[in-house]
């Protein structure tokens, strides 16, 4: 069992979905995507928060094995985010970003943390990102986010940064952006093309995508009765890849293909209720017994 | 091996899309489900055509294990379609619908029809797979499609044909539309109170949803480098899954489940060029060859 290093927002998150709402709740990439791993294997957090994210908060990440020495805390407030989303959830407005003490924001990595096997670095700027990968030495697996922001915004940044990554983990609709093509087959190609050797495309309920071998590996979004809220849940599923991985005893083909459906699985708890809380409340067996029900969603016997 | 006995339109299709354009060829929901299904079992096609239907439009039956002897012939124009895709393929516009010989249609299925084991009601007024049903022996399978503008015109008609029906085939935003609820979960549990027993949603690119058990099974969409044209899609989803039904000797969980690969391959190729001319030029090595890659695309080790 490996750590993973993720570097990323930790931020107060105001929610308002058509089943619930929430205001002021710990969020952000880094926090949803070290809970997650934190089932798999050990998780090391670098990320920066200002003076009002106390012992409360803290709390979420309580009884994990997450290490917390690299969440720097800086005077000032945490990144604020307020999103509201459409009836069907398939759309959300974004409120407010108040990046606050994320604004000055550059990652230290502690040195404790330089010899993490496995990186994910979330979805911030892709200086940022590439700072990260100074402060490592070389690491066995890197995957890498990134949002339209830094798509349209730093195209050259984010092309070095994506030089430097082993696979690359974004939705649908940013595989479109960075690549200029509508069909996603032909989006994977051009990503790979610009460095990463394997490309996760996550679609929401629609499941996700993954490069494999020549072709593609797919998995269907579970079937769920209450769908509460999609916030953070592309960091669950990443936290899931890419902490079943760190723990596997190697890469092999049959452990990827796995680990998409290790990510499915945190992804389909993740939106169950608002913000964190199906996370913060979700046991091993749980997560064994939802692995077991993706096998039963999409298995079937050959011709 | 057991027939399928099949009742819709066979229709002059006028189609563009972003990758192709095709004036007056053959088309229709009959002909597309016909063609799909005559790759698993014999097919009997009851449909009207007008007298500009000739031998020319009637080769695309040609070798296939199509009886026609139900395909009837009346004075005036074919059923015409005209649609035009949108650059995504996601939404079509319908430019025209002129039924012609269709708007006086009641079916009239031959003697020798009336014990087919299983049917497939494509999308007509529900009235009309009404009096099909009246028409045969009982089967021990049917299978219904419908679309919105029966589930709006004629609820108390299409409520009546739902009771008579083993499997309701219909896309996402029908099944929506039908039961009144947004969730795919707990609409297909509405449609189940309504008669059927089993719900297969269609999903397009993204792929089909089964009820099966207390709970689904799911198929991501194949990966296409080329989608071309999804005139048909459906219908020759239908055509593989009630085709490949009739071919088993028994319908137990496994073989359903397959029956949704073979549906799906079938729907697979039916986009890559545009009408029918993918099915009209597909092997049988190459359906058992995409039902492999389906395989392959969706199958993980359990933990």
């Amino acid at each position: 069992m490996r750590s993973v290093l993720t570097v990323g927002s930790v931020a107060f998150d105001s929610i308002k979905t058509p089943l619930g709402e929430a205001s002021r709740i710990v969020g952000g990439a880094a926090t949803y995507f070290s809970i997650a791993a934190s089932f798999f294997t050990q998780v090391r957090l670098v990320a920066v928060v200002g003076d009002d994210f106390g012992p409360e908060q803290l709390q979420v990440f309580d009884g994990r094995q997450i290490d917390l020495s690299g969440l720097h805390r800086l005077a000032g407030e945490t990144f604020r985010w307020k999103g509201e989303y459409s009836d069907d959830l398939n759309t959300r407005e974004t409120i407010y970003t108040h990046l606050n003490v994320f604004e000055q924001f550059h990652p230290r990595v502690p040195d404790a943390f330089r010899d993490s096997p496995f990186v994910f670095l979330a979805n911030i700027h892709p200086s940022l990102q590439l700072e990260v990968l100074e402060q490592v030495n070389t690491p066995e697996f890197v995957a890498l986010d990134t949002m339209n922001l830094w798509i349209e915004g730093s195209p050259a940044e984010l092309r070095q940064a994506l030089k430097e990554v082993h696979v690359v983990i974004i939705n649908d609709e940013e595989a479109r952006e960075l690549s200029g093509e509508s069909n996603l087959v032909k989006a994977a190609r051009v990503i790979r093309g610009l460095g990463p050797k394997r490309v996760v495309i996550k679609r929401g309920e629609n499941g996700v995508l993954m490069t494999h071998r020549d072709g593609f590996f797919a998995a269907p979004g579970m079937p769920l009765e209450k769908v509460c809220d999609p916030t953070g849940a592309g960091d669950a599923f990443a936290g899931g890849f890419v902490g079943y991985l760190a723990a596997a005893s190697q890469l092999s083909d049959a452990i990827v293909i796995q680990a998409v459906i290790a990510g499915s699985t945190m992804a389909s708890f993740a939106v169950e209720d608002i913000g964190l809380d199906r996370l913060l409340r979700l046991t091993d067996t749980e997560v064994k017994a939802r692995f077991a029900d993706f096998k039963q969603l999409t298995q079937f016997d050959a011709l």
